[in-house]
């Protein structure tokens, strides 16, 4: 059986990959009028004099939830909310198995971005926080920011800023490696979608100066086709020196190359074009922009993709249960700019200095250190004003 | 401590009385191929050429929703959505304690009608159900009906059918005791709201003929102030006499009182005024419409009431759990009329007849056979055509 044929048994077989469970016995009389009436109307009352209490009386401390379209989901495009369900369950399973957050998938049976938005905010009681999933772009940016506007719980769309932490935590100990400094790198983009844009701007707001972003079309540039808004208004912050051309153009003189793109896009000779010592994020999935022995053997120094069958595995897994765990422990009301910052270099902190190699630049997904530190980079940056003021 | 002080205590230990779990071990990178990337994909495309898999592969097949706008909690009135929640978490408890169902509160920050029907269809995917709690009415009967009609899975407001269907049960057996016939009982059904006339409606239903709802104006009749559109159609099939007055006069000559109204609203007169071997469901909460004993000395035969310290308690958590199990197991697409009859019929045969007598009519809520016989009720009633086919 291979494991495509064994996941889909497997899938059968568990009819569902959550359940919900009661933490509360109900075996007698008394436990009913404890967890049911009568007794449930005394914290009924506490929350309806103060909102706040819901914190403190039910799931919404502790409990996000998972919420997709369906409008992209994995490779598979754009397959809809049902089918989109077995990787919101999937979701919320690693929610719960790595950062011990309980998560519930909601798959919305709209694609309207209004209608989304309104359905997050009338769900929203019941919730500490929401993941949005597998959002086509450049929809899932205007949700997102609308929601961080209207809710006062986080909203953190995982494929834009899952993806940048991880990226970003993995070239933070590549530049250590290789001696580079952010200021000084070129660095390229492909792909211009939801995670390619989150990549730009964390990297930039990181501090790396020169970043050049690149679609199917090549360099995104004031003569490209077809950009959207977002991707117009990258161009204000991407781009400095103004190029245009290929992606073969962009990474000729290039130190980094992150990919969110394209199997087999990246040929040895564009990588022969690079800087010394560069490095190169392949993470189209299953196969990557270029596989890491061809990119060696072109003089990469340094490569990562999204697969856990090669080393460097940039795996969104390693950022999101601690970046929720954090966020619901120190009642966070957003995930910042300088939480996603930190939770980066919490992620690059945690391989330790006699660790650290070409080949060993991110923590494992398994390592039981990763959750902890993320949760507590997200809280020591939450604002000393902190509970539920937006930042 | 008491109850309420100890059920408050508890509500902040438990942080919430509801979690997620998830059925697969998540211990290895094999693992997470298996229940994530890639193996995930493979379930999603089945149910992509297929939407009826959902049932196959994801919680849809045993998970509802418990949907709630706060606007009708408990005895508490419109506390909202956010107060609203302990209610609800005790209820998805229920649903799992009692039937083994899935459920997950939805405690919705809106209460327009129309809002909570788009956001129920929204997130409809996830779910094989929806139980509406604690809408107010009319509202509760639009937002039902118009639920029903739009989406293919069933949707079942308690605090109406959960309570009729347990009231019907209770009036079958004491039927038995009294060998009164539905067709000959003069029934009052005192409250006017979604319960009154959803227990007047199924009550009709089974063979009851000569029914008369009041409130709090008296006698619901052509005359009466205020009704809204649900209680004039009532007027329709209630009342066939065309009474006018009050409560005290409905009771006149009257078998059956059902009372969900409000405390010591019934005197030991109007009970000495009702025919003989009376029978009276005081269901007022935490104080009936009238004590059991001060009912028996004025001549009462049969007293039931919704507390649990007094003989034959009215619980609707002997008729939720059973029938949303048979429901999803019987992938009905909606609560039908018949399936509401089976089942109070199925709760009044759980009760054997060396065991039935004046004080003992319907089953406790702890007695393992009734969600079964409730749950294969439902299931004999889907249509044979059954699944997803509208009855």
């Amino acid at each position: 059986m291979t494991t495509n044929e064994k996941a889909l048994a497997l899938h059968e077989e568990w009819k569902g990959k959550l359940t919900t469970e009661s933490k509360c016995t109900i075996r007698s009389r008394e436990d009913l009028a404890l967890a049911y009436t009568p007794g449930v109307a005394e914290p009924c009352k506490v929350i309806a004099g103060n909102q706040e209490a819901a914190y403190t009386y039910t799931i919404k401390q502790n409990t996000i939830a998972v919420v997709s379209d369906g409008s992209a989901v994995l490779g598979l495009g754009n397959i809809g909310p049902y089918a989109a369900m077995p990787v919101m369950e999937g979701k919320a399973v690693l929610f719960k198995s790595f950062g011990d957050v309980n998560a519930f998938p909601i798959c919305l049976d709209t694609q309207d971005s209004e209608e989304i938005i309104r359905t997050c905010i009338n769900i929203a009681p019941a919730f500490g926080g929401i993941n949005l999933e597998d959002i086509s772009a450049p929809r899932c940016f205007e949700i997102e920011s609308r929601l961080k506007e209207l809710l006062d719980i986080p909203v953190f769309h995982d494929d834009q800023h899952g993806t940048a932490i991880v990226v970003l935590a993995g070239l933070i100990n590549a530049l250590k490696i290789t001696g580079k400094t952010p200021e000084r790198c070129r660095v390229v983009v492909n792909g211009a979608g939801s995670a390619g844009i989150a990549i730009s701007k964390l990297l930039i707001s990181y501090g790396f100066k020169n970043l050049t972003l690149c679609d199917i079309n090549g360099i995104l540039c004031e003569s490209s086709p077809n950009l959207n808004w977002m991707q117009k208004s990258m161009l204000e912050i991407t781009n400095p020196d103004k190029r245009s051309g290929s992606l073969k153009d962009a990474l000729a003189g290039a130190d980094i190359f992150v990919g969110v793109s394209a199997p087999n896009i990246v040929t040895p000779e564009m990588v022969q074009s690079m800087n010394q010592d560069s490095i190169l994020f392949a993470m189209a999935n299953p196969v990557p922009e270029i596989m890491p022995d061809t990119a060696k053997a072109a003089g990469a120094r340094i490569v990562g993709t999204g697969r856990s069958d090669f080393p460097n595995q940039v795996n969104n897994v390693i950022a999101f249960p601690g970046i929720f765990k954090g966020a619901l422990e120190g009642r966070a009301s957003q995930i910042t700019e300088e939480m996603k910052l930190a939770a980066a270099l919490a992620i690059a902190n945690v391989v330790s200095e006699d660790k650290l190699c070409d080949d060993f630049i991110l923590p494992e997904a398994f390592d039981p250190n990763v959750k902890d530190a993320v949760c507590r980079a997200v809280m020591d940056n939450i604002k000393p004003d902190g509970r539920n003021i937006k930042a």
